[in-house]
């Protein structure tokens, strides 16, 4: 076995990473499906750690704020199983798709119950239950709130413009509800859950936020930092084997391959990733490969495990 | 965090599993589609540990042989990989196939590239790597004998009953070979392929045998206790993430939120499984899940993690 | 060969063919997807002939109104023809589906290009192109008067709750929508065409008003009895030969074995029918087969080409 | 309505039309997945009819064989119907097939049994069914005396070299082939099945002696030259409803547009064609589209059906 890795060498290890990777810059293509995306600079690199003891370390372009887009999608899946509980899993699989993340086909063959909730369907009947259960109150605001404390930044906000832009250009997502509609699978209007999907993707946040917030998935469930008990230990560990088998779309296998960890990406570039029992990660580069995963952000996850050896798997 | 689980423990902890998990035998269907499995007990109930320091557990059944099928994927898949190198990658992907074990949709949609190795399309294309390799002797012998050394025993075999009845019952194998030759994925005849593959997944063993066979993917790719190198410390995550993303078909999904340790079943009801860093689990019951996973063997698995905490997902 | 039909003997033959069939009635499903259809008398049974020499032969109920629903999308394909043209066959196939009516897989496969027009989706694409070639005008109303033409009935008309049924139930239909516009093969926006397309299916005609109005694909393109060119012969018998391959799902292959002429089927029970150069046929009877086909329809459009002849395909 | 055709002109007409579609030739490709058909002269271009009262037109080079290939599953698909009658209708559909004419994804889904007996699954079936009811006697000699005694030529052959090199090369058949009998739809065993599908596409005749065997189809079942019922009207109605819904594999919606008769094609670029009441035609040449039909072929016929209004459409 290798040398044990000494975490009091993070903050150089992440600059080492961006002073790597950087040059490497160039690959891949930012998402242009919608104006406010295709904006955004290709050649931005950051990554921040948190320590489950309470530590940060950044490097790059890590206080830079992006729009988080699918990321959302962890935080919303913790918030509908502490309202829902395994209900959920009646309604949402927890297997990989093995398609494309925007498929239909699997939607149709399996009669309206997603493959898993980490592909946008199932974040669609993740979000759809919290609609259904957060009724007296605006959906969007409970999310962001549960956001804002996790990354204890009251600052993290949602980027009207892209929200705007998602709802205009949302024609596969609006399919996906109707589709689920259709099979009984979404119990609010199609509008709402839509309207509270197309905030949520919106919502911007630094590598820094990230990193901290995801903290209490590195924890077995509860915030190091607060103490605050935000999902029992075993739902933890089951939302870090979905991050790791369902988190990279349909290159989940190939992120568990090369990295090791239990990720999940955004079309706008970033990863958040989780090192059990150590930290938090947040990685974002823009420009992403035909999977639609942060190019320069594996890569810089790669060193990270291969420099560290937290991978999962040895 | 709960209290670390001490290994001293584990021989009182595999007697408490299977005294739990034997009434509740009499789930799921032993398989049938041949008569040699057919007449299999369908109540019997091993497991076995094997530690990288070289101690031993067993209970129930785990002294007796059963035939591994599909856990022999990942013996040739770790041979294949040594014989060949990455160029194994050109010829099978590494992502869950999202599908039913046998399926012939994704081979042909994807033009002959299985999704991974250990699909039955998969491994055949890992099987044909080491017969076109090792032309000059029967690969089947190289790869029984791979298997003998990393069980440390010699009598490890191949039942030739099973081997006859899947080589006259293997229309889908044969097709799914015929289908990768026609897409020029297959480079031995079809027929030399096939026969190495019935062969190979005729092997019998114990739990064991088994438990002590895969102690080289629990130690960063050495044997522990041979100190023999069989593949790189990244071979051995690798091999590692392909177990939890695809080891047990369509449930790799399922397992991995239940187990949280990387796995692989095999029709005739076994299951090895791999803690990094600490020790190799293999476990034996024959009725199996709708999706051909031994439904008594998962349980057992399912409590061995909850009890011991050693998901790598915390 | 047998002996040819005098066709003096149609009314004779319609009496006996309803006498026949009557008896079997009770087989099949009326359809229940909307409340108004779902109230349709299932023991209904009615059939109409108008021949090229203006003759017409009733028998049963052919005098009672019935929601089209399907049948639209001949007359909707006929106006588009006359629209835009050839061009129309840039944005939706004329090859049969193998696939249930209201598939999305299929159009998901072929990147928003529905594979003819008598499906749901290549009819929403056929009403697309009709709403944006009329923007002065309300298309339902462009759609409603050539019907009434047609028929030489101006007493055709929708159904307003069939339509508001169909509209607040149509989740499919708009998901079918939505995955053509994200494809970018919908010119205009989503709403209006599926108001316009959930309109059209709500007209309600009889037997008598279907078989007149159907009699232009009879006689080359011309109605015979107005003297109108309506279509081009060459386009004619284009719509003959996608009714006569595409008309009734994927039953359109049985349909031709069994009947051998060009059809088209709805779900509210009725199907038209031509015998080109002879006449136009319309059963109805609301009870339905799985694939979406009046069962006691297509039994008796099965004996009338038994009786007369009349199958294309001898 | 045009001019009815005066068919004393058909040996001009085909004399016109070979003239017309000779200087075209040299788009589509010829099918080359074996040595001996890649080796054919592309620039063929023959045309043949001969008429229910017994006169026969040849154009070009009519007189010339070629491999029939797929063409002969009209044969064997009436010899079957014979054989076992309508349970042929339990192992295989008569629904055009939607994708295309190899595919495996269809059979799988549906469990075996193929969509239509026109692509080669299907084809297999039928040819199964001959050669478990003819198990005394080679069934590829009754298919070829069948042939022969059609033709009214007993020089019809199978070209050994061409069936030397389907079997070599027939994987994908072989794929198919195994996967029915995986799911029980094969009787006999595969290779006897696939030994006696590649000779009968190994056949070899030309254009005159095609449009002479294929009479019987444009006669009600019952061969017009020497009286002999081959199959009953109802039987020769239907054969031809299925050469227009799934004669041209995934282009077959195209033909029935463009051309508007019952037809079969191969890939030897041959195609035989039926006028129901009139006259069965062949063409050839051998240039082949993506879908795997005649380009010059399909483009004769076309102008054929334009010039003489045969299409059964109108």
């Amino acid at each position: 076995m290798t040398q044990p890795f000494d975490d009091a060498e993070l903050g150089a290890l992440l600059d080492r990473i961006v002073a790597a990777v950087l040059p490497t810059l160039g690959q891949g293509k930012v998402a242009d499906y919608i104006p406010a995306l295709a904006a955004v600079d290709p050649n931005k690199l950051g990554i921040a750690v948190t320590t489950v003891d309470g530590r940060q370390f950044v490097a790059g372009d890590a206080r830079e704020t992006f729009s988080i887009q699918s990321i959302s999608k962890v935080f919303t899946l913790t918030m509908a199983l502490e309202l829902v509980g395994d209900d959920l899993w009646q309604r949402v699989g927890r297997e990989p798709s093995g398609t494309p993340f925007n498929s239909l086909v699997q939607l149709e063959y399996e009669r309206g119950i997603p493959r898993n909730p980490l592909i946008n369907a199932g974040a669609l009947v993740v979000t759809d239950a919290i609609v259904a259960a957060t009724a007296s109150n605006p959906p969007i605001k409970a999310i962001l709130d549960f956001i804002r404390v996790r990354a204890a930044n009251p600052g993290v906000r949602i980027d009207g413009e892209v929200a705007q832009s998602e709802k205009a250009w949302g024609y596969r997502n609006s399919a996906l509800a109707n589709l689920m509609k259709a099979f009984g699978n979404m119990k609010s209007p199609v509008n709402e859950v839509l309207d509270t999907y197309f905030s949520q993707c919106s919502i911007v946040m630094s590598c820094a936020d990230l990193s901290r917030a995801i903290l209490y998935l590195a924890n077995g469930g509860t915030d190091p930092l607060s103490g605050e008990k935000i999902i029992s230990e075993q739902g933890a560990r089951r939302i870090n084997a979905i991050m790791l088998t369902c988190g990279h779309y349909d290159a989940s296998g190939d992120f568990a391959f090369r990295v090791g960890v239990p990720a999940k990406s955004g079309v706008g570039g970033g990863i958040v990733a989780v090192v059990p029992g150590r930290m938090g990660i947040a990685v974002w580069s823009p420009a992403l490969s035909p999977q639609g995963n942060s190019v320069a952000g594996t890569r810089a996850l790669e060193q990270f495990t291969a420099a560290t050896g937290y991978s999962i798997f040895e």
